[in-house]
Order: C-alpha cells, then sequence, then structure tokens
C-alpha cells in the first residue's frame, strides 16, 4: 500500500513556538512532531509522509495549499492561527481543493469565553473536524484521525 | 501505578447510537469504544478503566458528574449533545467539580454554520480541550488526550 | 385496515390545566380529549388510539418520544410548553426518531409579541405543522390533521 | 340560528395553487374548499357561508378586510403570503376591524429556520389562533376552528 | 398673493377616523379639518386651498404624490399609517418629489416603546418636520406650520 | 376662567440659540416666543402664562420639573436637547409629576439617520405628544397644542 | 395566629456547598439557615415553618413548587442556580403557582459583567424581590422579606 | 430560430427618470434602452423582443410578473426600486415563475454604506444575476447577460 | 467597638417618596427608616449611625460619595434610581471609593421585561450585593447584610 | 484618439477557475476574455488594451493596484474573491488611487443567503458599479461598461 | 505674538487624582501639569496660558466649555471620564463651541476589550484627536500637538 | 546610556503619503519623521534609532515586527492602516513579542461614526497607548511617548 502524504501547515505567529517563553510552551516545537507520532501511532507511522510549512502570510497558505492540491495530497492538518477566525480566503480554499482537513489549535479556543471572535471559526465548515486544547499533542491526534479517515475509505489504495 | 479511572459520559438523544439508522452510522456502539481504545492506545490500556453513562436529562447528567466527584475520577469525556449548546447548569458543575473534562461531539459541530446554535458551546470554558467530528474515533482520541493529560501530571502517583 | 396510534405528550406546567383557575380555563382537562375528538372525528375515531403523557422534565419528554419510537407509533401530537422555545434536545429527538409530529399551544404564541422568546419554537422544524390558540380544541384538530396525513399516505396499511 | 359568514382571503403569490406546479402541490385549488369543509364539518357546514378572495397587492387585501367589517361578516381566514412577514399595514387593520382571525399556511413556516423572517408573523398578535403546515387541509381546520369560536360565544344569535 | 395648495394624504387604516369606534375617537372625521384649520389659522385660512386623499396601498400614494408634483402644489401633509414604518418607496418618492412634506400622526408613536418598529419612521429624514400625538388637531398644526415654511420663504410669490 | 399656567424647559446647549451663528440660526431667542405666540393663538393668549428656564444639568432640569409639580402648574414645553436620547431620570420625573407635557425639537431629529442615537426619545414615552424641525415656531405650535389638551378637559376650570 | 410555612428550594449544583471548598465558601450550609433565621428573626421565627429542598433537574424543581402549590404553602425562597438564567418553564411555574417567591444568589449575579447571560433572571419577572450577593445570609434576608411580605397582608389570618 | 421575448419591469419611483432633473440624470428615458441595445447587441437585437412595464405598487408588480408567466416569457429585466429591499412577495414571485431574472439598479447601491437597508436585496436571491451602477447602460448590459443566459441554453429552441 | 457609620444614598426622583400617591406607596418616607432598622436590627441599632442625602444630579451623587470616602465611613446604601441604568460615571465613583455599597431598588427591577434597560444594572459590579422589591423594608435588609458583612470582618475594629 | 488601458485584476482562489472542476465551470480560463471581449465590443476592441493579473494576498493585490495607478490606467476591473468580504485594506486602496473600478463576481453573491457576510462588499462604496453572477461573462460586459464610463467622459482623450 | 489660551478639563472621578492610591498612580497631580509641559514644550511654554477645571456633573461641564466659548479661549483638552461614553450633551457641546479639542484619556481605552461601551467615544467625533495611555505625560503630549495645530494655522496672530 | 531603538512600521496604502494628493496631505513625508522628532525631543533625540519600514501585506507585518523581536528593539510605533481593524493576527503578533507599542494614526479615526468598524481597533488591547488625529506629528508624539515610557523604565540601562 502506498503511502500516505499530509501536510503540516501553520499560520500566523506559529513559527517561534517552542522557542519563545519555553517556560509556558515548553521546549517542544513543531520539529518535534515526527517523533511523537510515531510515538503514538506505532508502526504505521512508517507509511507516513509528513510535510511541514509556516507562513504569516494569509494569501501564502493559499498558495500551500493550492501546492497541496496540485502534488495531490491526501490530508491536511491546519492551525490558521488568527486567521481561522478572519480568512473567509482560506476557507474557500479548503472548499475547492478538496483535501480532507482537521483543524487544530493549540489552545481550547472555545474556552476563550472574554473574546467571542475567538470561538468562531471561519474555516470549520470546510474540515472533517476539530482537535482543540491539546498543544502539540493535538497534532499528532489529527494525524491519526486524519491517517484513520483516509485509510478506511474504501477507495484508498 | 494506579489506574486512570475515566468517565464517559453521553447526553441526550446518544443512547441508541450505533442502533438506529445503522447504513448511515454503522452499527458500531459506545460499546464498542473500550476496543477502539486498546487498539488506538496499545498495552497503556490495561492502567485505564472506564465508566460508561447515558442520560436523557440535564440533571441526571449533572447528578452523575457529581457522583464522578465524590467517586475521585481522573478525567471526564463527556458529549453533552444538544445540551452542549443551552446548558449552563452542566458548565457550572464541570467548574465546581474541577476533574478535567474533554469535551467531544460526533459530527463537526463548527461545521453547522446553518445553525449558529450548534457552534456555540457553553461547556467549552470548562473544558481542557474539544474534539469533533470523527464519530466514535474522537471518544478514543480523547480518551488518549485524557491519558497523556492525567500521566504527564507531575503530582499523578 | 389497522388502528392509528398516536401519543398526546404534554410537556412542563401542562398537568393541572383544568384543574386549576377553572373560572379562566374552564374545567376542560386533557381527559375530555377522546370525547372532543370522537365528537369532531366521528366514526373514523374508532380506528384511533390515543395515548397520553405529560412530565416537567426535557429528559423525561425525551424518554417518552424514544418509548414512541420504540412502539412504532404513528403519530405524535406534542405541546412542549416552554420547552417549546429552549429544548434543542427535544428538537434533536424529533429529528432522529422521524414519526410526523404536531406542535400544539393552548395560546397563540405568536401573539405574545412582548415576550420574543415565546414567538420562536426550537422544535418547529421538525415537525409537520403548527396549531395555536385554540385550547383544547387545538389538540383535536391536531389530531384531525395527523389522522388524514397519516391515513392519506400511500405506504399507509 | 342564522349562518356563520367567513372570508376566506388570500394574498400574493396564492392566485396559482392548484394551477401551477401539479406535480409538487397536487391539483386541488382553493375552490374546492368547500367540499372538503362539508366533509370535514359534516352537515353543521349548512350554516356556513365561505366567501372568497385573491389579491396581490397589500392595499387591496385591506380594502377586502375593510369590506367584511363593513358587511359585518364573522370570522376571517387569512393566508397573507409574504405580507404576513412584512405588513404592518395589515396588521393594523386586523386590529381595528376587530372581526376574529386565523392565520392559515400551507407550509409550516415555522420549519423554515433558513428564512428567519419567514418565522415570524407581523399578523399574528391581531389573530385568535394560527394554523400551518397542513395545505388546504389547514383553511379547513381553520374554518373549523372559526366555527367553534363562533358559535360556542354566548352573544352569538 | 397666490394661494398655498396643500394636498392631505393620508395611508391605510385612515379611511374611517370618526366613523368608527367613536366612542374612542370622537366623531370628527378628515372631512372637519378646514374648518379646524379656518378656526386656528384665521382670515389667511382663506388663501388655503386643501386637497385630500387617502388610500390603503402603498403604490396609490406614490400615484398621488407624483401627481401633487405634476400638479405643482406647496406642500403635503402625510399620515403614512404603518407605511411610515415600512415603505422605502414613500421615502424615496417624497425625495425625487422636493415638495416640502410634514409627517402626521394621530397617536404619539414615540411613545409606543412596546413595539420598536413604530418609533422608527422611515419617511421623516424627508420630511421637514414631525408633529404627533394630538389627533386631528395635529394635521391643524401642521398646516400651519406648512402655511409658515412657505409663506416666509422669500421665492415665495 | 382662570389662567393657563406652562414651563418652557430648554435643556442642555440650548441656552444660546439666537445668540450663537446668527447667520444660521436667526436673531430668534427664546424671548420671542411669547409674541410668536401671541400671534398665533390670538386673543386667547391674554389667559395663558409662559415661565422659561433653561439648565445644562440633567439634575436641574429634574429639580425644575419637580418646582412645577409643587406650583401646579398645568403642562411643559420640554426640549430637553441631547438628554432626550439619554435621560432615563428625566423620563422618570415626567412620569411621576404627571403633568401633560409636549417633547419638541427645533430641528427635524427623525430625519438625523447619519445618528440612530438621535433618532430614538427616551422621554417620548411620557409626553403626549412630539413637534419636531419648525425651530421657534415648533415651541410656538407645542404651545397652541397644549393649551387645546388643558382647556378642552371637561375637568379645567 | 398560625405559622407562616416556606419552602427553600436550590436548583443545580447546589446540594454541596458548605462540603466543597470549604476553605473558599466556609463550612456552613443550607443546614444552618433555621439558627441563622432564628437569631435574625428573633421570637417571630417560632411561628416560621421552613421545608428544604435541592435538585439538579429542572423538571424536579417544577415537580416540587407544584407540590408546595398543592400543600398551600406561603411562600418561596428560590436560588434555581444557573436555571435563573435559562429556564423559561420554571418562570411558567411560578407564574401560575401564585405563591410569592422571593429570588436569592449567593453570589452578586448583577456584578459578573463577563457572563452577561449570568445578568438576565429568566424568573424574576415572578417573583416579588431579589436578594444577591450575600451567601447564606441571603436565604435569611429573603425569609425575613417573606415574613412581612405575607404577615402585612390584610387577608393572613 | 425563434425570438427571445423579455419583460423589462420598472417598480416604484421609476416611471419619470429622464423627465425629472435632467440636468442629473440627463435626459435619456426607458424608451432609449432598445435603440441603446441595438448598438451594444448590434444585428442579433433583431432577434430579440422588449416588453416594458412600469408599477408604483408591489401587488402591480406580481401581477406583471404573473402574466409574463402565463405568455411565456423568457427572461426578465428587473429593477424592483425600494421594493428591492423590503418586498419578500415579488421575491416569492420570481421563485414561482421560475423565469431567469437579472436585478438592475441605476445607482450602485452596494456603495450606499450610509443606508445599510439600502446595500441588501431580498430579490436577489432569485435572480441569475445582478448589475448595478451604470444607469440606462446596466439595463442594456442586463438584455445582453439574459440573451446569453438564454440562447446558449441548449434547450432552447 | 466603635459605631459603625452608613451612608443611604437616593438618586433622583427619589425625593418625595411617601409624599406624593401616598394612596399608592403610603405615607412612609426616608426618614422612617431608623425606626424600621431599629425594630429589625434590635439593640445593635444602637452602634448603628446612619447619614442620608438625595440628590437629582448624578454630579452631587458624585460629590456625596466622595466626601463618604474622605470621611472614611463603613458602608453604602445606594438607590441611584434612573443612574443605576445609565450612569457609568457613578460606577467608576463606586469602583475608586473602595467602600462597601449595597444597590437598594423600591421595586423589582427585574421583573420589568418590558424595559429591558430596567434590567440591566451599570454599577452592580462594583457593589457587594443588590436588594430589589421590598419598598422601604428594602433599605433596612440593606443596612442589615451591611452590617453583617462589616462586623464579621477580622479587620473590624 | 488613445488605447483605453484596463487591469484585470483576480484576488484569492481565482487562478485556477477553467482549470479545476471543468465539469461544473467549463474550460474556458481568464485567458478567454480578450476573444469574450472582442466578439461583444466589436471592433472598438482594437482600442483596448487590457492586463491581467491574480494573486492570492491581500497586500500583492495592493501592489498591483499601486502599480496601476503610477501607470496611470484608465479602470479597473476587480474580482476579489474573498476579500471582497474581509479587507478594509483593498478599499482603502481603491478610494486613494481614484481610477474607476468595477467589481464583478462569477456567481452571484447577492443570492447567497445562506452566507450573510458573502452579501456585504466591503470595496463596493469606492466602485463605480457591479455585476455579479455570469461567469466569464461578467468580466466581458464589465469591461464594456469601464470603456463606455471612461470614453463618454468628456475629459478622455 | 499673543499667548495660546488652553483649557484642561477634567470631568467625573479625576478630582483626586495623584491623592488616592498613590501606591499606584504615584503622586503626581493635574497640578504637576504646567512642570511637565514646560519641560517637554521647552521655552515655547512661556506662550502658553493654561486654565483648569474639574467638575463631576455633566451639566457643569457644560458650563464651564461654554465659559471658554465666551472667553475665546484657543483650544481644550479634554478627559470627560465617563461622560465620554455616554454624554451625547457634551458632545453637542463641543460642536457648537467650535473650539480646537483635544481627548485624553490616563489609561488606554481601546485596550478595554472587557468593557465595550468604553471602547467607544460620543465626543470624538467632535475633537481634533485622541490620546490615550500614558498618564499625565498625555496632558503634556495634547498640550503641544495642540500648539502645533493653533501655532501652524495662518490665522493665528 | 545605550540608544534606545525603535521601529517605526506603516502598514497597507501607507506607502505614498505626502506623494499622492499633497494639496491635500502636505508633501511631508514619513522621510521627514527623524527631523521632528529631533526639533520636539530635543538633544535627547541623538541616543535614538529609529527604523522604518513599510508593508501593503499583513503577513508582511508580522515578518517585520518578528524580526523586531529577535533584534531586542526597544519599542514599536504601528500605524497599521485598515489592519487596524480587521487584524487579529497583527494582535496576536503584539500580544508575544512583548515590545511596547503605540498605536497611530493620521486622522482622528474615532471622528468616524459613519463607519463603526474605523472606530474599532483589533490592535489596541496589545498597545500601551493610542494616538490619532494629528497627521506626521502623532508619530512624533508617540516616540516621545515611547521615550518616556522606555527610559522612565527603572531596568532600563
Amino acid at each position: 500500500m502506498r503511502k500516505v502524504r499530509l501536510l503540516v501547515l501553520n499560520g500566523p505567529n506559529l513559527g517561534f513556538i517552542g522557542l519563545r517563553q519555553p517556560e509556558i510552551y515548553g521546549h517542544r516545537t513543531i520539529a518535534d512532531l515526527p517523533a511523537l507520532v510515531a510515538e503514538m501511532l506505532g508502526e504505521s507511522s512508517e507509511r507516513l509522509e509528513l510535510q511541514f510549512h509556516q507562513a504569516n502570510s494569509e494569501g501564502h497558505c493559499i498558495d500551500r495549499l493550492e501546492q497541496a492540491w496540485k502534488d495531490g495530497l491526501d490530508g491536511i492538518v491546519l492551525n490558521a492561527g488568527a486567521y481561522t477566525h478572519t480568512s473567509l480566503a482560506l476557507a474557500d480554499c479548503l472548499a475547492w481543493i478538496g483535501i480532507p482537513c482537521v483543524e487544530v489549535h493549540i489552545s481550547n479556543i472555545f474556552a476563550r469565553t472574554d473574546e467571542p471572535l475567538r470561538q468562531k471559526s471561519m474555516i470549520g465548515k470546510n474540515c472533517i473536524g476539530c482537535i482543540a486544547g491539546f498543544g502539540l499533542t493535538g497534532y499528532a491526534l489529527a494525524v491519526m484521525a486524519l491517517w484513520r479517515h483516509i485509510t478506511e475509505n474504501p477507495n484508498f489504495l
């Protein structure tokens, strides 16, 4: 069976996670994700190919998703940061590329009742699911969820 | 090391999942969760104790959560169904019992832009995280997330 | 031809209609409904079986509707009282049990412009129709409407 | 005892019901109402006089209601179509003519959660009741409800 | 000096004032306005020409205002009834005909805090002023206000 | 017959009308009101007593209205300026003193669609009527309206 | 003179006050209320009968209030917890049982500007008064207020 | 090939375009449209039949659209004027007659940010497209757009 | 032990309670409060010093509260009348003077669902509690609540 | 006469129109626009110069418009995609460059009543007009409208 | 050249800044402003005349601004405290006196997202600019900004 | 003492200030800021290092702020243009880089009551203060405010 190829795309202000304020966020960076996935997914993780990208610009995020469509990737793990709440253009992009996408958030955005804008996702309607509140672990859970979604699809070869 | 004891609490209209409309939802019921968790969590699952409850009444859900507090459980996996969006009393209960809780939804409620009420969780602010859109798999992911949250806590013995 | 079996379900605060404040509401209770239906429906009413239930609890209402689904009833006459305006859980229940339901209100809730909440029905979207403002007569009209809806269905045997 | 005289008034876009899209709406037109009423009301229907009118213009509907007031009619069955939701002038007219009015809708407007405007009736506050969702049958139910409302009034001679 | 020619235009449901419910509204009709104006305006009233019109239809009101423009009338006293609050088309008409208009209401609509819609005038922005709450006297005050507005204009001949 | 005693009360920023920007507002001040009233009311004006007050402070306006109540005045002409839109306390005062009050505005506040706040009167619900848009003439029209309201009252001696 | 009989009804999440988090809430429980009332009310408290109930379910609260109505109790002290803000059904129940009710809250809900929902009481309109912010003392103040309300009523025997 | 038959329907206040305020709007009237279309559409315009109608009344506009349906016209160019923003009845009519309709506005209504109501079209959802801001030219563009829409339909004969 | 010194501050329109409309409000004035407190508080009331002030002006209320701060008073009983709902400045004053304040209302403002503005307190967030609906008795209950709040404070000497 | 130089600027997600989902959108791409314009505009199209640009980034769209201003272009055809609804910055740019701009949308955005955000254009206020719902034809209509707007300007040389 | 004369006007609750809570706000009072201005403005400050006023009453603030107008002052530095957000009357006053005014706030009110009311200035529209967040320094910056605004005006002598 | 290093960052549409429309904005560009600062700050300005950047893209603005964080700059003067009102991502960036930032606007955005969106700053909550309405002078005032904020910090060396 062929590999499952996923793009892990991080949006604005997510380029320094693990480097800034480690006393709060710890020292784990997105570079630690493959190991974490391997630990959680076991040997299946050998059949997994993860691509990583981070961009502060809404347009560059769209560029990268269009590239994923051209490359025929199997799934997207997307932490769109603040664009989650403001970018209709990203939402439109997810709609037309049609690649299964899981929305991830490091913190539990649904708990931020002090900022109503943060509780509303503009991209959610074009995602198969959402995982929020578990830090880097959330990315790994998203990969697992996508893995199951993709490999359980009878059309997957 | 002692066992991790979790309550999986389902709210209204969730008592017949897997029994009704199997052509849509499949035949898997909440009773299949332990096997799924074992498959995903591996041998760690032996140290896991799962309790299950379902209630259609808001008050009974609160009663059950109070029991969990009296029993000293370690975590809650809560799919509150429609009460997710209307029950301030459930939210208050999660606040005072203080047991780590993960909110689960079978469908991706954040994709239901046609029903704004469904996009807003009243209980989210008292949960450590949220997982939505992955069917029964979501419960298993929630158990995994709780497992890590609890066992990585240095106070856990 | 077999009987048409209907559940007449009353929600909170509807257990004492006809007993309290008779100078306002009169002495007719829900127990007078069969006679009224017989008068309005004529001999067809012999082929009608009416079950009655009243509950103050949202969860118990759902329990009773689930029972109706298990019993294979043909229709529901539902006066959900205040839950009409607040219960997403009842609405969800009507959606999945899939039994034709007519929403009934004793007073004309659409005339209560002083209380906007009372003008909005959360369960209406899952009902085939609504009858409001005619007191106990409204229940009888609902039974008539359901009778026609059910018996005119070519799949009814 | 004298006859009960009712006006059945249809508003905009209701002139071709039964003629257009019969594969959807069937072939029954408003002209079939007397027979349906006779069937449902039995011999009492002999003491009933029904007048019919349809107008696309808000002002003409008011003209017709004013005529009903001058003629001393006993009741109104009103399907105001889209004016239900936009016409304060029609609502004012019902208020001052003071003739008992039942609001009728062919479809269950309270189920149209996709169009909030359709869920709000401006004329409801000046009607004794509302019947929605039962097609032509709804007009007949409205006639029955009015018949009872009028003939049970001790001042009716 | 030439006569001042005014149109007194009444909108929907204003055709029977003074005829219906005289115990509440009294027996004075719009036909009594000239005498009342004469009494209040004194001999100046001889130089005043009043035209009267009433229509229940929004479109007919616009037709009549367009006629006033074609006739070169000097001013409008307009009680638009419920269209005050719903008719953007009437507002547009006042804007383009450019004839000074005074908005009149029999009751004090600004006191109807129970109906927010009634407190908002869509036509007000195209009127020179507003008089509400004084019954038929309000029309006479409006005529006086228009008289001063028009005759104090240095371009008036 | 005794005199009719009225208070003409002006609120904030109304102390310099006629003195500031005369090229726009003209040179007429509130002091010109008696003459204008006399001209419009004719010899009846001899039986009229007008008291004048202006205050920039909400509390002082209330003090003055309480004084009017203690003095047993017959009516109030009130231009509350900006307090029209913000002062619930002034509204409460009008409610309890119970003296007939006419709300006056120099400009047509209902035409200020650019400032929604200006279109809403908090004091209107406690006034018998409203006159707006006619400059100083509006005060005179208000006096006339009050004169009629008071002297036509059969209890007036 | 006969005794004054009151029901003290606590809603959801109020069953463990005094038992949980005593370092914050202290060790006083609802069971300490009679002594506190006796201290504050003095010897009058001998003529007072207090009944206590707590329920997590909205429906059970209504059941208990209906029982109070059947028992002919004189007054209700109600802390409805979160149902204060969401339960139209409880509000309806207070309306029809017609027993004087005082709404109590342990904390000052009107100070919780961070949660607008908490500042709005759905049951307030059917209560004679409200006391919030004084902990257990608030219940005692409510009893005193009810005592005066009931015993000062000339119909009380 | 047969002719393409279109109705150009203008709503309220559009009867005098070109006649009033020519210094602003110019002298071109709707009567100049055929020439303009001929110029823009070239010889294809010979196969085009344009019918024109203008009405100030919402009901008459509906009457005319129903006539178009009875006549089997191919398309509608509709400038509904103010009814664009207030008429649910017109919207309903377009829905059921099912004739392709293009919404036209003389000015760019989407630029009128000062009047939010003007930025919202109630009829748009039942139109194939919208053209705004180009004066009479907009009608010609609409005819061209309809021409292409209709003649490119493979079912057109 | 030293005396407890409290300010009872009444805001706008509260200067004539007991003097106006005694048939409704009775003859009790704020001057009767000491006796009522003595009756309810018993001998403790000897250690209580009550100061009274009433002002119609928002600014004067602030002046008086600032004076209380300069005088080192122990508590405030504040009925801010309409300023309760509109005065951010009063709220700010309570915040910085830091003296415990109890908000009092003669009527149950939370029952005034007809006026949403009346249900919202701007000063509540800076008060320790709120008492509404008990007339003059409410002031006495507030004094009792403050007495306990102050004397139970271990820092009170 | 010199050429008319226009920029056709497409925003996010519009780079693959005609390439993706051709079974839905057909195979026509933006590259087909010159031919379509030539067909619709006839020989005038020889005097037309069209520049094309597409960018997924809001900032790059602004960069390109600034370039158009530096190059002195005559007009803009702008399909801003999702930025239509979210980009105040694009709106500001159109305002200061001052080049006539026509807003184009492939689908009829005013028909998307399910997504209110899509019905509101932030850039519309700085455009001379809007064309929506006609696919690629809409771009051609926009070019025609701009051509007339520019060449009919008496200052155009 | 003549002196520049400015009024520094402080509104409610600003009379004790520097005196209360010095551990938080420091000991600097408004009396320290001249020295601070001299330090920042250098020798130009000799040509500056600063007047100071503080008032808790909205009306007194207006009185003082009217005095400034009568005195012909050159500019206003206004910290209106809570009236910034509630006083339409102050806004009106700034509009008609026409003296350049700079709005100052001690804290950064635009950062108070927890209180939406605090983020909206009612007086801003009548000020030339706004400075917030810099404590007493902000007043000095405002004086500098006004100095430049006034002295750079070519009409200043 | 070391230099104070500040970044002056301008967002979209701010690249041509001083070059476009000089008759309105004058000829001063951002390049004139150092001289203006030197003039206002005096010799202290020698210890000041100003860096300048302008970008039309939201993402590029974030890139530049991240660079400032890496470079350890002391403060930010930020005119985010339209992104002020729409960019949650910029707000997030300011939050995590933690460098003191002053928000600057050329015009007084708080005066633009015609565009509510412009009155709300999304970035304000993460700025120490805001200066608006003073053109280029505002940047200089912001530098002065930052200078004081930074050098008065006892931790500054």
